[in-house]
């Protein structure tokens, strides 16, 4: 049955039983359970999206496989078009969200997989693509959420994988059969991985030969047995755990993803959901695509949030009466600008993009690494600017409670109104939105996602063409080349 | 009674009744309340540190009044020495809390009020000065501690005091009688207001002639008729109320300086706590001395915050087993960099310190709005590089109640370890720090404290000495310079 | 007849004979004095580009107005590939001439112009479109190179064109006849005028009713009656007017375009070669849409000149031993992400352009002064780490004449050695090259040209969207927007 | 015979005949050379403050040695008095040249070597310390400028001094005898070099056993034998060099320090100008000392030139007309909270000196590399501040052969003006003061005058305490700290 609504989708993650702990206790629903029914919302809003008219054409897209009508969540980039219509997609859902919906993780590793197996079958003669197709068809048939599942715990930083004191620091094969492979390990921060259906695991960097038992790409369901998840903390998380309205600021839909650990305890999966199986020589290959692709994204997304924020910072100044003040604007162009500058980049790798063998398309990869950088530094310095414009206020306003105090309650509303005609809950809701979207997760998440900044550090680098750059100097410079 | 010890300070809060509400319900005793005990604890630093011999230097002063040894904290700056020795203190009291310890409020409104008290009565034959020096003998000779009362709510702000719809916006007086005057309004972000045992009370802004009923200079007890505080929300602070040790990051000592709204509902002060009333002309001199001394603060107090931070994350990289990446070296020189920026700031303001007429000491205001101004950038960027060095799991961590569990403990134990032989709840506990001086309310207050960033900005225009500068320029540049 | 070739360019600039000024004498033949040649060499590239496999594709287009294969220069874009291949054509150039090769100024004007021209005959039913497509179709056919005239002098910039004591401060037509116009004024900053064959004349600012004698676009010949040109200085000029090779750093092509202050001393203008006459409600847009292709551009050519001194720089730091320094990476890092972060803005702009109603194709308003915004502040910092990883050597090497002296040659090429078998001379040449690329003109050119830098940020403000983003946040902290 | 006068300096330097060397040839007199003259008058600066009432006080001081008033640029500080009075001295000395005037740096190698020289001494029994007192009494008493005399070439930077493949890319002893040492090599950047009559030459690095001949600290005369000096290139040095006037931008005073090689070709030192001479272990110390003089000094003397160009800016958006515009003011504010930033820094190091076991002061070593650190940013920022502010025709300006031309001279007049009743000229003359304080030299001495960037960061990192700060961060984070 095919996932067409948010209900669909409610009821489909009510139909599977995952073990997730929270706070030391399992979590039976989390489509109820308030810490993880914002993240659950956020996630349905790409369902839903797909059945508007305005936004239609850029939540589906045709299956080249099927010829389906699908969830472009689920689909493999055929053309520069599509990657510019997934661009424009994220940005509206940050806009609509103001926070992660999730879905670009297992989108990217779905996109990274396909092209990477082709690449090996061709090589050395496996079958992965075909069977890749095979579960890729059953996920766009059913509309299902897959969470990507890439980042390793690491243990000591300083070794590799084999070099680990305990070997299971990185997710790894512990074990084969004729049918299929047990896998151990855990994934960090898996952003939307307790309100998905399908975990596609894949290895988190580059690999040698000594690292074969680690060079496994393959996927699971998120209730297979040994599968437990654990449901992280987030900045201002006991607001939205107590329902509050007001002071968590985005009621409606989280912050940041939901992310969780999976840990995988000696978990089976069979042969026909193993896409890679000890081809170290491919993993480069695989985690730089799905790197790219997600890199690309958070130039989108994030402008989605800066839309937000900027709004929410615009209006704030006008309820303070501060809005026409030459500094204000000055700062809400800056805000305005950088966000902009972000989603130039976005739009860019995707214009760049490129056909791999497989016929599907990558990002500029260059491009995608520098749009990630600037996300690194661009959403906090939004952030602060908003933060800025909104006042000390933010940081010491008085709680819901109290506004809604018979004691005190009217001196919330008396001092801390602003222009008269619009109510103080106003002030206090938009101060609430700046507050919850730019402090602590929100922005920690702007800082690792899709890779920590030196992660695209080292690749700008590697992707300079610093030879042929030096010989344009030289020839400039009046300097022979012919050594070159 | 002299309060000389922690000791002494929490028994003096536990004999006064201030109204105080929180989430809607009074809290009747700051010094055991959980949303309140560790700010108390923060404050209490500033008593005990005067009884280590490693500090006394710093801590305490003599009374030019009295001759008395009395908290530095009740002092009146007597020379470029004392300027320097209060920066000095205010950085390792930063070191030592990780925190705001709230009494340079105080200590900066009665170096301000001083020397003007004594302007105005120069000027125009009034008693103020003399009536403060006994107030202030009372408060050094009891060691109390005083909350500076200046940020009015301001309602709209596109107009002054005197033309807000609601003429509460900003404390005035209401009523003046031969004993004394009443008083209405409120005092917002009144760092410290709910441990303190006074409030001085001054206006919010330079006022003209029309706005009388504003210039209003007093003290009076906390717990007056009519007063009520409510204290405001943080970041993270159902953490800490409900006492979670690790997650909280830091227990002991709050974070930011437990903000709180203080209402003045018709308050009667008695002729003899009153240092200014309607004296309209030395308003603008009082907000800015105040706001001098107060901006040049923060390079201290906000640079031991950042040690503290520089060295959690050099601690984490160290357990992660990245402390030797040259990156990494790299942002942990860029952190001690801007800290020691800020800190150089702090040092020159007090260096250029003047004596005003009364004797008192004032900093260099020039080089005290640069110093705040630089705090509004640095500190972020500082936090900023902290996360990035810090990694993703600050975003994603779970609770402590997973790290304590039966059924999840031993796989957080196992899945969050770093280099071998330190503890994870290290690693766990460093992350929680981070995490609580990186987020939400711990930068706001860096932004908006003493000042939002246009106010220095505003100064530093004006004390520019533009028109020195721009015959500078003219003599090099050959131009006739007797015009100006 | 065309200009195919760099002689054939050459040629066709001896034969005509404008009135050029520089250093208060005539010049002659702008393709042979010392100070014109490198700027005429550089524009020369763009000819013989297009007789470049390599390049043909970028450098050359079909007409769509004759179907002939014509210089992009040329060329109104019809489509978004169009503008795309505009871009990496711009960024080869400023690759393989280190500078600014001038005729995007016309290129940029002649889109302009185009797509306004039609606007207006649409709407008011003149006859401009016809012809400015008859003397387009000349402009295509003969190959001819054209300047776009748009900034005035402005005298008193607080004032506007009919405000000015000196009405000649914007060009303005003194005299209508029935054959055509008489213009006076001057146009400043004219990138290639000197070595161009037509001149576009625009006007610099949107225009209110009562400046219609400002409202003037048209076109005419460099050597046109009443037409006197004065060649700027720049920075190290002397040191090209002496035609010293290495100490001019990049003695082939010049610093910067060659720029030309053009006056116009009551010139008559015959009417087949008027496209704008008083029509005042269209300037707005005309010089709107000019700016935006310009702005767009700079990300482009900018990067070409960034990644020769990336290179420059690169080698560099091989010659002195520092290559692998983990500081130096770091910083050819960053300036490799600078680099294409413009470029990816211009990328973008490109990507989002959109068909005007003439047919002609419009980049992206907001992405391209977005584009131009970030120039003027990455060139400075690009310009800034190739001074930090050059060294000092840039600001205090000997001359050539000191490296060819008998008495001291021997000293200079044993003092500034640098690893063993790279002549000292490789190391003078690159450094003279930084030195050229990284101080001033060049520098105030990325800043200035296509607008000062508050000229895109009221375009930023302007198109932020603001209303439709406050909507965003009133939803999502539950505010009701129907007000809107 | 004293110097005391600008005359007596000028003829002092008449009366020595130092072999120079400039674009190939000999330079005679340094006080009437185009090339020099400027920089010979910025350097007299440093006498003539000395008679002049209103700085007597900042520009002398009182020998600790004899007790005489002499220049303080010979003085070795007796107090963070001294300290201070420099920061000051050295800030209006940049107000009023606008450059470089030279003597810093002989100033601070006199201090260095005193400490230094004292404490070798202590530990080894020699007799440095009375040497060196003894050749300083002397120059004291004569009032001479020593230049400091320690950049060496060294050749592969990746290599010391000893692994060179030519051993003289570092100044070395290749002789020793009874009454003195020989020595070899070079010394680059020297500022000041051409009009000193002293040279103080100090080893450039930390040196280590192997390096004993590198380890060399002596003085000798600027037209010792076998002493040739190379005057340095600069930008713009043709129109400086060519005596224009108004294009020279600054034509009384020179850009940078005017700096040349300094060669020496096998030049013998007697015996009591030797005062380091093998001694490895105190090169550390020696160096370290020098650079964290210098690097206090940039913030004050850069600050000076930052008040000039934040006034030539100021005035020339007067003349533009645009001085009341927002974002005008917001910029000079941005120029001014820069420079106080950095005078902050100088201040507060000379504020935190302490006293060596000599008696001589140092400034606060940290506090010193911040500073510099900051110049190498601000300078930039505040230069590029100023170029948006000037506008394009910086750029783009004629020539003053063309303003005076009978030709054209009444066109640059007319389309160059600005207000009403403010000559042109003006304009010009401050648009060509902005070039020349913003290009190219000038800027590359901010950056690696006293020592590049990253030697700032080296030292930074190694006196950022980070132990002390992680024992800060595990107390707060309640971790056991008893490891350390």
């Amino acid at each position: 049955m095919k996932i067409e609504t948010t209900a669909d989708y409610m009821e489909s993650l009510k139909k599977i039983d995952p073990v997730i702990y929270y706070r030391g206790e399992r979590i039976k629903d989390v489509t109820s359970h308030p810490a993880t029914a914002p993240h659950v919302r956020s996630a349905a809003m790409t369902y839903s999206l797909a059945n508007t008219d305005a936004y239609r054409d850029l939540a589906t897209a045709t299956s080249h496989l099927t010829g389906n009508v699908i969830s472009r969540f689920t689909h493999v980039h055929q053309s520069v078009e599509d990657l510019i219509k997934k661009i424009k997609l994220l940005r509206v859902l940050g806009q609509k969200t103001g926070t992660c919906y999730q879905r670009c993780v297992g989108f990217d590793a779905i996109n990274a997989v396909y092209t990477v197996a082709y690449e090996i079958d061709q090589k050395l003669g496996t079958n992965y693509f075909e069977r890749f197709k095979k579960w890729l068809v059953d996920i766009q048939n059913q509309n299902l959420m897959v969470v990507g599942a890439m980042t390793d715990p690491k243990g000591d930083r300083s070794k590799g994988p084999a070099q680990q004191s305990d070997p299971d620091q990185y997710v790894r094969v512990v074990k084969r059969t004729r049918d299929g492979v047990v896998i151990r390990g855990a994934k960090l921060h898996m952003t939307g991985a307790v309100n998905s259906h399908e975990i596609l695991v894949m290895p988190t960097t580059a690999l040698d030969g000594q690292s074969k038992d680690y060079a496994i790409v393959c996927a699971l369901p998120v209730d297979a047995d040994g599968v437990t998840m654990i449901f992280g903390r987030q900045a201002g998380d006991d607001r939205r755990d107590k329902l509050e309205r007001i002071d968590v600021g985005k009621p409606r839909f989280g912050a940041v993803g939901g992310e969780a650990v999976i840990v995988f305890d000696d978990v089976f999966v069979p042969q026909e959901k193993v896409f890679v199986n000890g081809e170290t020589d491919f993993t480069g290959s695989l985690v730089y695509r799905f790197a790219a692709h997600h890199r690309a994204n958070y130039g989108a997304c994030k402008t989605g949030l800066m839309d937000v924020l900027t709004g929410a910072v615009s209006y704030l100044t006008q309820v303070q009466g501060t809005a026409r003040a030459s500094h204000v604007k000055e700062k809400i162009t800056e805000m305005i600008h950088l966000s902009e500058t972000l989603y130039s980049s976005s739009i860019a790798t995707s214009a760049e993009g490129w056909a791999t063998p497989s016929g599907g398309y990558m990002v500029d990869t260059m491009l995608a690494n520098v749009c990630k950088q600037n996300v690194t530094r661009f959403h906090f310095e939004v952030a602060r600017l908003a933060l800025d414009l909104a006042g000390g206020f933010i940081a010491t306003l008085p709680s819901e409670y109290d506004l809604r105090s018979e004691d005190v309650g009217h001196l919330v509303k008396k001092y801390f109104s602003g222009v008269e005609g619009i109510p103080t809950e106003e002030r206090i809701r938009i101060g609430r939105l700046i507050e919850a979207m730019t402090g602590g997760t929100a922005l920690v998440e702007s800082m690792h996602g899709a890779g920590s900044p030196q992660a695209q550090r080292v690749m700008i680098f590697r992707e300079g063409e610093l030879e042929k750059k030096i010989k344009l100097a030289k020839v400039l410079a009046g300097i022979p080349t012919n050594k070159e």
